[in-house]
Parts: C-alpha cells; sequence; structure tokens
C-alpha cells in the first residue's frame, strides 16, 4: 500500500547525491544544486528535495549555510564507511571447545546488561519509542475475548493459523511466496535458531558464520559444531569468494547469514548476492539458515528480499520474530521450513511444547487491521532519523577520522575508530560510567576489530543518550592524547 | 490461608473409611457406620462426613441405598489400584538411537492431536473449566499498562522479579525455602526441562527415568543420552529399591522424576521416599531433576511437599510451570537452580533468550490479589469430582475387572484392563472414532503395559467424554467377546 501511493522519492534523491559525493562530482566544500535547480531537473517537488537534504545534512553528509544553501560538509567529518572483516582473514576453524569459554564473557555481559543503571547504547533492539500502545492493546483484549478462552488454550500444532496466513501475505509482499502451513510458530527468533540448529547439526559438524557474528550464535556452544568465520563488509555484507574458497577446502554442514541489515554490522546483501549465496550452497548441499529480523525495519523504497525468495531448492530455512519489528517482549517468532516443516514442528515441540496463543492471535489481529504496516512506516522513518542524530553526535563527539556505518535499514551501525583506540578498554571505561558499549573484539572468536565499536539506534534519541556519546568521544579522545 | 481456616477433615474422613475397606474391615456389600455414629466417633459434624461419603460413592467406592445408608460397593465393581511397572523389570539401557526412532510416533501422534474432529481423552491438563476469565484479564490488563510498556521489553536478566518473589513466598507454603534470586523463568515446563537437560547432560551420559515414561522425556533424543526406566507404582511412585540398584550397577549422571501426581500414573511419593531418594542420588553425586507441575493440583489437606524441599545438599533442581494449575496457554515456567542459577540462566538465555514479560506480570499480579490461591482451590474440587465421575463412568461402562487408579492429585488416571485387551489395538479403533487415547505402550521405550490406558479428569465433563467412555468401553468388551 504505502510503497504504492507515496514511493519514497526522497530517498532516492539522497541516494543520487551521495552518489555524486562518492564518485567526486560534488567534493568535500563545494555546494549542492539549490532545491529549485534539482526540483526542476528532476521532475519533483522542492518538498521531497528539501526532505532529502534534510536527511542529508542530518546524517552528517551536508550541512546547510544560512542564507546560501546546502553544501557538501568537510570530508573529515563526513561519514565514510568502516573497514569489514577482509584483509589477512584465515581460512580456519574454531573448535567446539573455545565456543564454550565464551559463556564467561556472556556472564560477565549479562551481569551489565542486568543493571539498571547502565545505559545499552549498543542494543540492536529498537525501544518502544513509536509503539501505539492502545492499538497493540485492542488487538490484545480482542485475542483474550476469544469465546472458550481459546487464547489461553495449547496450541497443539504449527501455531495459530490466522497468524499463520497473515505472515505469508506479508512475505508475499516481500516477494516470497509461503505456504502457511510451511510456517512453523515458536517462541522467538533465538528458539528459532536453536531449532535450526538442533534439526541440522550434529557434533563435530563445520557451520560457516559471518564475522563479526552475534550473540546468538552463542547458542552453537550447545551443539559440538566447529565454526568457520566468513568476513563481511559493513556494505555488501558476507564475502562470497571466501565462501566459494572456503566451501572447496571444507566439508560444511551448514551456514548462518544474515542478508538483511546485519548486526552489527548493518549490512544489507544486494539481491545478485543473495541468489548467489543461495546457488553456492544448493550445489554443495550445504543448508542455509537465514536469519531475517530486521527486514522489515528497512529505510529504502522497497522492502530488501530474504535470500529464500531465491531457494529454488528447498534449502533455505528462514527464522524471524517480531522483536525487532514491534517489541522484544512480543515473544512470537516462526521458522519458513518448506519440505522439513514437520521436523522443524517436531524438534520445536520438544524443546518449548506448545506456543503463546494469546500473543499470536494478538499479533493476528494486530496485522489484519493494518496496524502493523502502519507501526513499520512509522519505525522505519524514527530508525532512520535516529541514525541521522547518531552520526550526527559521533562526527562531533568522537575523535576526527572516525568512520560511521550508514545502514540502509535495522538499527545497528559499526564505528571504526581511529586505529591506535583500544574498543576493550573503552568498554570498561564507559562502564565504570554506567554506559554499556559492545567492543568490537566481543563480536569475534578471535582477537579482532580491536578499534571498532558497535552503536544501536533504535531507542528514543535522549539527552542521556546524547551525553553517553560524548563521553564514549571524550574516552577515546583520551587514549589517543595518551599515545601522542 | 485456605489450609489454615478450612482443613479438609472430609479427607481424613474419607481416607478412614477407604483405609478399612482395604484392611478387609469394612468387607464388600458391607453397611458402613452412619453418618449419626461417625460423626460422634470423630467429633466431626454431620455435612463433612456426608461430604466425604458423597465423594466416596462419586469414586465407585460407596453406593448409596434409598433410607438405608451407605454400603461398600461389591468388588467387582469398586476401583482398585492398576499394577505398576514392577515384576520382571530389567535392569537395563536403551540407546540414543531407539529415542530418536520414537520421532515418527510422536508425528503420528501430533497429527491425531491437531484433528479438531478428535476427542482426547488421556489429556493431563486441566481443562479451561474452571478458570475465572475476567480475573485474569484484569491482571494483564493491569501488566500491559505498567508505565513504559515495560510489559513488552525485553526481560534481560532471571525473569520478573515480583513475580520470582510471589513464587518464592509460594514454596514456602509448599514447605520449601527458596530465595527469589534462585529462580530462573523461562518459556513453560518444557523449556525449564530442556534446559536442565542441556546444562547437565553430555552424549552418552545415562540417565534414570521413571516408567512409564511421559512425553517431555522424548527431549532426551536430542541429548545423546542412554536412558535407564525405573519402574514405578500407581501409589508409592517410583521403585526406590530398584533405583538403589541401579546406582550400584551404573554410573548414572542424572535422574528425572515427578514425585507428586506423575503423568501418566498419577502417584504420589511420600515425603520420607522423597527424602530417601534426594539423600540416595546425593550420596552418588548424581542430579535430580524434579517436575512439580502437578503439585498444586492436590486433593488432600496440604500441598505436598517438592522433593526439593528435602535438598540439603544442592543437588535437585526443581522445574515447573503454570501450564497445568492455571492455563496451558500462559506458557510461563520456572527452574529453582540453587548454586547452579547462572548456569541455567545463561543456557535458557541461548535457547529462547528472554522470557515474556507480559504474562509474567499479568501471572505476578493474579498471585498477589489471592486469585492464584482461590484458583488453585477451585480447580482442585473440581479435578477431585471430576475423578469421582470417570471413576463413575468407567466402572459402569468398561469390562468387568478393570482397575481405576484414584490418585490424589493431579489430572491423570492410570487405568488397567483385563488381560486379554489390547490398548494398542483399543486406541486405534477408538481414534476411527474419533476418540484419542493413549494406551500404555505409548509411554515404554519397550514393549509393556500391553493392557492399559491413560485417562484424564481435568476437562469439563460433558456427555461427549461420559459417551466417550462408553465406547471405549464397548470396544473393549468386543475385544473380550472375541478371544472367548
Amino acid at each position: 500500500m504505502e510503497n504504492a501511493l507515496s514511493p519514497r522519492i526522497y530517498q532516492q534523491v539522497a541516494d543520487r547525491i551521495t552518489e555524486q559525493i562518492r564518485s567526486g562530482v560534488l567534493p568535500p566544500g563545494s555546494r549542492v544544486p539549490s532545491l529549485r535547480l534539482l526540483s526542476r531537473q528532476m521532475g519533483v517537488n522542492m518538498a521531497t528535495i528539501n526532505r532529502a537534504y534534510w536527511m542529508l545534512e542530518n546524517r552528517g553528509i551536508l550541512e546547510s549555510r544560512p542564507s546560501s544553501g546546502f553544501y557538501v560538509r568537510p570530508e573529515a567529518a563526513a561519514p565514510s564507511a568502516p573497514s569489514g572483516s577482509k584483509g589477512d582473514f584465515p581460512l580456519q576453524l574454531t573448535s567446539p571447545k573455545k565456543l564454550t569459554s565464551n559463556l564467561e564473557t556472556f556472564k560477565y555481559m549479562f551481569s551489565a546488561l542486568a543493571n539498571p543503571s547502565n545505559l545499552f547504547v549498543s542494543m540492536g533492539i529498537p525501544g518502544l519509542a513509536v509503539l501505539k500502545s492502545q492499538s497493540l492493546q485492542k488487538s490484545l483484549r480482542s485475542s483474550y475475548a476469544r469465546p472458550g478462552l481459546k487464547a489461553l488454550d495449547y496450541n497443539w500444532f504449527l501455531g495459530y493459523e490466522p497468524l499463520r496466513r497473515q505472515l505469508a501475505r506479508h512475505y508475499l509482499d516481500c516477494g516470497l511466496e509461503v505456504p502457511p502451513n510451511q510456517i512453523v510458530m515458536t517462541s522467538g527468533a533465538v528458539e528459532s535458531l536453536n531449532v535450526a540448529y538442533r534439526l541440522l547439526m550434529r557434533p563435530g559438524d563445520i557451520v560457516a558464520v559471518e564475522s563479526p557474528i552475534i550473540l546468538s550464535t552463542m547458542c552453537l556452544q550447545h551443539y559440538g559444531v566447529r565454526v568457520l568465520e566468513i568476513p563481511s563488509d559493513p556494505e555488501q555484507g558476507m564475502d562470497l569468494d571466501f565462501l566459494e574458497r572456503a566451501l572447496k577446502k571444507f566439508k560444511i554442514r551448514s551456514c548462518l547469514a544474515m542478508p538483511n541489515f546485519r548486526n552489527p554490522m548493518g549490512s544489507l546483501m544486494s539481491d545478485e548476492r543473495k541468489k548467489r549465496l543461495v546457488e553456492m550452497l544448493a550445489r554443495k548441499g550445504v543448508t542455509l539458515i537465514e536469519s531475517d529480523v530486521y527486514g522489515d525495519v528497512h529505510f529504502g523504497k522497497t522492502r530488501p528480499r530474504p535470500a529464500k525468495a531465491f531457494d529454488k531448492a528447498d534449502n533455505v530455512i528462514l527464522v524471524s520474530s517480531f522483536s525487532k519489528s514491534v517489541a522484544p517482549g512480543v515473544k512470537v517468532g516462526w521458522v519458513l521450513a518448506g519440505g522439513r516443516t514437520m521436523d522443524v514442528f517436531a524438534t520445536r515441540w520438544v524443546n518449548t511444547n506448545g506456543t503463546n496463543t494469546l500473543m499470536e492471535s494478538a499479533m493476528a489481529d494486530f496485522m489484519e487491521r493494518g496496524e502493523y504496516r502502519r507501526h513499520l512506516r512509522k519505525l522505519q522513518r524514527h530508525c532512520e532519523e535516529s541514525l541521522g542524530r547518531l552520526t550526527q553526535a559521533v562526527l562531533k563527539h568522537f575523535p576526527e577520522g572516525t568512520k560511521v556505518g550508514q545502514p540502509k535499514g535495522g538499527v545497528v551501525s559499526w564505528v571504526e575508530l581511529p586505529e591506535k583506540v583500544d574498543g576493550l578498554r573503552l568498554h570498561k571505561e564507559a562502564l565504570a560510567q554506567n554506559i554499556l558499549v559492545f567492543p568490537g573484539p566481543s563480536f569475534c572468536l578471535r582477537p579482532r576489530f580491536r578499534n571498532f565499536i558497535s552503536l544501536g539506534f533504535g531507542s528514543r534519541w535522549t539527552d542521556r543518550l546524547e551525553k553517553a556519546i560524548e563521553t564514549l568521544g571524550q574516552l577515546a579522545k583520551k587514549q589517543l592524547a595518551e599515545k601522542h
């Protein structure tokens, strides 16, 4: 609906300007075309051009000068893409034992998260800032009011059928045709992952994962598998050439990927690259486990397709949930399991039994009434604006040369600090001031990304958050000053 | 509160009469003491005696004859205890492979469960018959109304703290002192079990389980363990002498037990036996995983203590949920994990991440307002009366010699048919008439309990249910007639 009636033309304008800056057509410090001129050139009204410029200003790419117009920011202060994990990346397996030893890090981190005095600035979840409370409550009420208290009864089978139909309809809009009876509901995306792992992984198996890895990869420790990290790029996503070499060298059993706005890099794989990934794995009979939890939080004109949309061989298991797109407390997830539906169901059943009928029927109602779609539009705009604010704050407070990723969706940005800054030390010193930031090395099984941190932009922007970014910048500058 | 103000004296009266019948003081067909006489003898008012007699009549133990009084039923028709799994029980391990092959049975069963035309008569869950819908809805509303939409936010740590405090208070009434910060919330009892399994079990380990086993034991297939079945008795529970021999012969790693009203037998272990079990396992360093999901659904005067109440060595992990005591759709469970709390938490985190805050805060409110206690009283009476009706129906319709277990709590009764009846065939013929009954062999890893079935008595008693029991009886009688 929204895409058809109000295509995001401002996004196209912004992309065009960004491209011109990148290619050098518009060098740092130069004046960009006036609103009037570009409006005429592109056949777009001035308000749209104005929104595009405002967004670029918000992201620190342009700056407005009173009664003069918009200019490209001086280079040093503009956001540029942080590095990925390419370069000297070793083709090397990590043993199950090494994975288990991560448990201590995990416990340490969670005691920090559990402390309500700490402000968590790397959070990969949109806050509840834009959720229309009354509307969801209405859905919950109508769910509870179903005759015979059905909402409190067992979900004996795949999960609440009307919700599975709504999801199938939603995926159709995402370019993916899936029958409702191949969707298995779960207690959230992490359970979805575990169900896929349990079904597919046997001790000793080799599993390819994108590096930097995310927390949910921690689950792997329970399956006795060996992990092969595949480098990835903040813009392009997984390094497919590397993966191709890896597939030749090792007998890989399954591969985990998050092609749409992957936490912590925010990378988005193009359709061509998704297609190549799916076909490459299918040829070798390697199952792809795709997490698409951020797919609905996109800033562009169209919702990026899941890799599963290119899955002709029934070789991709897609997992997702409402945790990132509605609220983490919803705890409703699902698995698109194709021909493996009954196995996925049986595996989920022995993991947590039935699912939460009350929440599932509430979410079905929320989708049916068009509230999910409306909510997504608000959320997408909120996150996009929030990324702008975060970028502004980092460019203002962080040391010169800091690079802030500009993902096209999701809620996390990957930040590269000057090489001399130690991210782990930054994390420790920040925690002493009740700021919890995830440093680059916390996303790796081997020492890597020393001078990186991840910053989330999903929450409501507050003075406290702005202040935290300032403090982080000061701590980083202090490190640099010491070393001179 | 209830226990202090209105002790269930009628239950004591009923126990006394039952004991006198068993010991032969009151033989079949004899007249029991009049209400007036027993009232005087026991110093209890006549209404109480009347209620006790009425309950025994309901259970098929007594019968009332107009203007004559109550009589002990003729032996053939009275319920007597079905057999347990003693006798020629082998001390033998079952391999992980054998467990996995159960998956086909599982799929078969679930397709039967998923068919809404089938009436499931072995259900181990109380129906929603007695749940006061408005009261729970009030809790849900107040949970949702928490400021800042907290009910939809992440549960970062152990789970909603006020609920853990309410549970700690509740366990204190059950004779078990546990600090709230040693309670880890989960997405239900099955997840609680999985968390314990993941934490404790390694491939090749030997796990002792009570036989007949229940469905949730199916989870074990994912852990590569070997299973050692321990026989149990419908009245006494697990055969501790057998367990003692097993502990001598094998290096057992952990033991699963449900000392309070175990599904499918409904057995209740005495305090002495619980104590012996806990101490025996502690001496050998074998962890006891205790499921206490039925503990709150007791008919007697006091809530039976969990085995964990006797745990001095921090060697028992108790798992439970609200699925049996409130409604299966609540999907709120917990683990009492003692010194292993952080490990249990980390394991749950990587299994399903945070838990459902909305439901947890609703349940905290439900407990705080005394509604849980009130609900339990209603549920206990409902189940007790329902067991009476089921017993009556079975004695009326089933072949002579059928024995119906009379558990003192829970929602499942274990039924022994005449030896010549084949339970599996009964199951198949009943399913053709849309009645789903679990036959004895479905609870076993080896052929056993051929002439047994399990019957649930938690649902609302309906004509359809009565009719289903009648049909089962006819099918069983038909089998007997054929063989003559």
